[in-house]
């Protein structure tokens, strides 16, 4: 695993949360991205060779909104970035830990995606994802 | 804020979950560390130009012993390195924000840090930490 890629921070309200980030990063995001499949608005900072996802449920069934309802606004998952997804899939299969998608799926910022189940990282949902080829990311 | 320093991740049996993360990441810890005015013993990862800290109680009034009686084991914190932490303390107060230290305190891993309120920042217990000057981080 190269980097951590992002932190994703479950928010209620994203446009509040947005100007709270600028405050505390010292800079504004750069974009945002609706993710329909998951029910979710994004939100992507910089901070240097990292980033910050803020996430927020566009409808009651998202996982982001039963998250907030549990647990209430804060880190949502760390993100790693892998150059090969599906060998690392296979990889942490093999070492006993749980995948969520065995096929990586299309994920926000132009990744491909696959998560770990919390359950089996220390309450830590863990997401891998890879750059998807050929194309080039929204500076 | 340069970059995501680590996330710190709060662990009941700092020996399992060593061994845990050696498999998700790939790489075994690099170091331990025992920061007792906290509480807790530490251990340390690289992930490119990232860390992740897992921490374990060493006593029952630690806040990592608290943080998982109430919220179960999980992410406990994100650090961000920064070059002047008193000017961020400064400017951060000023923003609005919650800072629980506004003397800059030594911290695991030969870092300064302070902390802000979860409250301030949508549950999200931040980290700020800078290097202290003239000494060489553990390899």
């Amino acid at each position: 695993m190269n980097k951590i890629e992002h932190v994703g921070i479950a928010v209620k309200d994203l446009e509040a949360s947005n100007l709270l980030f600028k405050k505390l990063l010292g800079v504004a995001h750069y974009k945002t991205e609706e993710v329909a499949s998951e029910g979710v608005k994004t939100s992507f900072f910089k901070s240097g060779p990292n980033k910050i996802e803020l996430l927020e449920a566009t409808d009651a069934n998202s996982p982001i909104a039963k998250f907030i309802d549990k647990k209430g606004e804060g880190v949502h998952h760390i993100a790693f970035e892998v150059d090969d997804i599906e060998a690392e899939i296979k990889r942490l299969g093999e070492e006993g830990f749980i995948v969520l998608n065995n096929t990586p799926k299309l994920g926000a910022d132009n990744k491909l995606v696959a998560f770990l189940h919390p359950k089996s990282t220390n309450g830590v949902l863990i997401e891998l994802c890879q750059e998807v080829k050929g194309t080039e990311e929204t500076k």
